[in-house]
């Protein structure tokens, strides 16, 4: 887990409920291959998830929601909770590697606040995990007070990561892949218009396994999520390819009943 | 939620992590319809889920499943975590009913650990909420400590219950809903041989919609996760049904990849 914004949360650790924190596995799509949104602690070579902690006051949706717009500049995006993680094994103190890190990360606390940060960082943390689609090219991604970079890596080739985290963005690779066998995807992940072959290679990135054309295109016709427009004009326009948006009132209307077993 | 075992709880509340409570949806099939599993709050005409509290030497999961082990008798049930509820809204003293509920299950709390347990009580709690499959004729319901009945309900007619339990199933009963649409269902809810209507009749209840019956009945064949048994020889032999029993194999194989988009 990262820790909200430097000093509102340094010095006012008091506020948030104990033993629980969250953390978000942000997807973003990107030069055809899905990426998730990583921080990398200062002074160290590990990789966490963008996350925080839950004020006393709020309810974690929310809470979550601003996190993301403190490391992306995004509003409005994709966001879902998929599992809470409580196994006694994800503390710091379980792994030679998570030691290490937790010894650099408390010597960079701030001096005021140490021996009370330490304590809050030591404590079992039950993480519930979100899972956040965006299209990568909106966002620039910005560092938290813990992290010295924050960056897009390809899910298929993760950096040292700490605690359970690699676990977090597997449990979430897995529930988005199920998502889309039941689910329109889409919405956030690509930009307003796109072409038929954009939304396909969104869904292999997704699905991790190539899709034949015909029979894509026909299963999302099928949907009837699609509006078709102009074509895009760069070549010849005889091969020049359509381009699409979303029906919003089609799609939210299957995000809610679901596509697949019962409508085929 | 409710809690686990009366002596081990009133006097250890110490050892429960504070702020985070555990509650279960128990779908049990019986009659042809869906059920759930909940108890009477002693003193009051109030229901809840069964639930408890999470250890601090324990994993949601492994309490998850001796919870429900002590209210139905069942060990290795189909068993998933579906949404962690956080909402500020969710205690005790937000609704008037729930506030005169909490007085009678405070008046019924044993003295010598009485301030402890309402201090306990009084908490915001943050719940993980978990959803069960079980073949509900197996089933011995039992009441837990703070409650004087333990009952199948069906889930079209739910009683008055307390907190936000209502909500829970209802977020139950939507991802249940999706999840047949992308993963097969039937182990754990069916007994181990049943016929080709049996099923079907699970699938509608789940769904909450009529199915024709030959469409049905080609889907289901084509996912190749049942083996074909002896007729169920109850009445003339040209009419009886064939039974069925899950090929686990292809069955479990499908859970873990999924069914529905990338497949059909």
């Amino acid at each position: 887990m990262s820790i909200q914004e430097p000093n509102s949360f340094f010095d006012q650790i008091e506020n948030f409920v104990p033993s629980i924190s969250l953390d978000c596995v942000v997807f973003g799509y990107q030069d055809k291959e899905l990426h998730v949104l990583l921080l990398k602690y200062r002074g160290t070579n590990s990789w966490s998830l963008p996350g925080g902690f839950l004020p006393k006051e709020a309810g974690m949706e929310e809470v979550v929601a601003e996190i993301l717009f403190q490391r992306t500049g995004l509003r409005s995006i994709f966001l879902k909770q998929f599992h809470t993680f409580s196994s006694l094994k994800r503390g710091w103190l379980e792994s030679k590697q998570d030691k290490k890190n937790f010894d650099v990360i408390k010597s960079k606390l701030p001096s005021e606040h140490k021996e009370k940060l330490v304590r809050w960082f030591s404590q079992r943390f039950i993480s519930t995990a979100f899972m956040a689609l965006v299209d990568a090219n909106k966002v620039t991604p910005r560092p938290d007070a813990l992290s010295d970079d924050c960056r897009w890596v390809e899910v298929d080739n993760l950096p040292s990561l700490v605690l359970d985290h690699k676990e977090m963005i597997e449990e979430a690779k897995t529930q988005l892949r199920h998502r889309v066998n039941y689910l329109p995807i889409g919405h956030s992940l690509l930009p307003k218009k796109f072409t038929m072959s954009d939304l396909q290679a969104l869904y292999e990135a997704v699905l991790g396994e190539r899709m034949d054309r015909g029979n894509f295109q026909r299963k999302i016709m099928n949907l009837g999520i699609l509006n078709r427009h102009e074509k895009l004009m760069t070549g010849a326009s005889n091969k020049a390819p359509y381009l699409y948006s979303l029906n919003t009132g089609v799609y939210n209307r299957l995000v809610k009943e679901g596509i697949g077993f019962s409508k085929y």
